[in-house]
């Protein structure tokens, strides 16, 4: 299978879950040492992953958790944001300029910063209060998941806490693998049928709007150069609805978490009025050794990935374009 | 001109400044009252204008407000949102299906609901604890931001409120016409140019981003039938700028607000990777007897309104396309 190292993908995973003692032991202090308010921090890509982690906490807790952008943060600012507040970042290489700028500004307020840092000497590592280095990318959603799991436990808002572990520990990685190899098919068809579309329509809702928004953004535009627009689905029928016609190529993403009737209805009405509708429904993956209960929790979230990441690796083939380069994104200085 | 009607118009704001009194009882009663938390809830257009009002405040405010999107709240719920919070709707017909829902069950949990419903007979005026009513659409923004000052002062946070509102009484609706007509060239240029994109793409930030939001899906996707996307400037730069080229046509809306330097910063760049940009940057534009200071109040969030609608009438007459039809919403049930 394409741009597929099963064993990597794995250990990928099962190394991100056995990062949860550390996320466990940070959480467990942050939380007795108290907070005023909790603000899962991004832009671009990691804003994304906070909109899911904050929608998923949102749905599950009286947590006074909020998502903030790095750009907004340093522009219009936060009064809200104090010394006692708790301040959750992510990334990869550690040098993303927006979030430098931001942490810079929130280190003089003096709230605590925690960060997952992949890089571990980075500019952004060395910021943090408290780090977690995993030197693994496309696990941050992950991440980000555990943090608000354990938060919500110590919040006495997830008496499940270790039985859902437990089956994300013994089967959530395997799983996921097993679901990407059943999407390989679905996704070489795909993008065999949209790898020139002029424009394609992500729709998605709940903790898959993030996950909907980054596709469109971080995936299509900049690492397909393919023009693509996200629309949260409740957001579609207030508007974006009017320019589908039978050509449009619309695909959504179904979850199953509490949104999932936003994304059904979208699904439901598609068919009457657009022509070139697909249908990413995550309940069409068995995830073997799951409960029912605990899969509209991170299992869904990743799940989409795989089916994407399917997309991804045959449109990168069949377009000739390596999903890596970038034409401007750090070229030059702008 | 086409489509203006300069007196109708200057006594459309005039009579939305007029309510004043009105707002400015109920809100130092809700003050006096207490609440929890602030929540302006809305949808589409609504969810948009709520984005502005919410991010003119975090600009100024440490008031504890929040965007709340209607079906977001009905579908994943917000424990935060509780008998003791405050939530401001605005709609024209008082008929939206989804606020009628998430109002609903917002009456159960007990909190208070404050409604600019032009209709007052409707369902969703009914629903409301306080209500005011005015039937002159497109003063939403401008009553959103007068609720917004009067809590500001009230919590001590606008100084200058009598004299900011002094100058709107005397200046602003007489202003915003005078713009509109300095607009009118522009507005036809660029209906010419850009009304048979296959794609525009907007970009936007601070109090212009909801702005930005709403004039892609509200009025080139809905009432024009034309596609676009808006982006946030910050995330512009995280993935969309990848698609662009010599010949992608973008436009960048340029406020004066605490976030001017994130459009600004996308401005610089355009002129280096793409052939088809413009620039609508409210500083070309006089409003006599404003301050300067007071700009990126309302002032500059009426003045691009003013500006988008000179395109959208030229649009409307050379594509022959009445702005007022739609395709799909509310014309069958979905």
């Amino acid at each position: 299978m394409l741009k597929f190292d099963e064993q990597k993908q794995i250990n990928d995973i099962q190394g991100a879950l056995a990062l949860r003692p550390q996320v466990e032991k940070m959480v467990d202090e942050l939380y007795d040492k108290g907070f005023d308010n909790i603000y899962y921090l991004g832009i671009g890509g990691t804003y994304a992953s906070s909109m899911q982690a904050v929608t998923y906490i949102n749905g599950k807790s009286n947590l006074p958790v909020y998502v903030q952008h790095a750009a907004e943060y340093y522009t219009t600012g936060n009064k809200r944001l104090t010394k006692d507040s708790l301040v959750v970042i992510s990334s990869v290489t550690g040098t993303t300029e927006e979030v430098i700028t931001a942490v810079d500004e929130i280190k003089k307020v003096g709230a605590t910063i925690f960060g997952f840092i992949d890089e571990k000497d980075s500019p952004l590592a060395k910021k943090c209060d408290y780090v977690i280095t995993y030197p693994e990318p496309g696990t941050e959603q992950l991440k980000f998941f555990m943090f608000a799991d354990r938060l919500m436990k110590n919040n006495g808002e997830f008496d499940d806490y270790e039985d859902y572990y437990k089956e994300l520990d013994e089967h959530l990685a395997k799983d996921l693998v097993e679901a990407e190899k059943q999407a390989d098919e679905f996704g070489l068809a795909f993008a065999q049928a949209h790898r020139h579309d002029a424009m394609h329509y992500f729709v998605g809702a709940g903790n898959q709007w993030g996950a909907t928004y980054s596709y469109a953004m971080c995936y299509w535009e900049e690492q397909s150069w393919l023009r693509s627009k996200s629309i949260h689905s409740a957001e579609f029928l207030h508007g974006t609805l009017e320019i589908v016609d039978e050509t449009t190529p619309v695909t959504v993403f179904i979850g199953e978490d509490e949104q999932r009737p936003l994304s059904q209805r979208v699904a439901d009405l598609l068919p009457r009025i657009c022509g070139d509708y697909t249908f990413i429904d995550t309940k069409e993956y068995e995830l073997p050794g799951i409960s029912e209960k605990y899969r509209g929790r991170i299992p869904t979230v990743l799940l989409m990935h795989c089916v994407t990441q399917r997309i991804d690796a045959h449109v990168e083939k069949l377009n000739r374009h390596p999903m890596d380069i970038r034409r401007y994104y750090r070229q030059f200085d702008y």
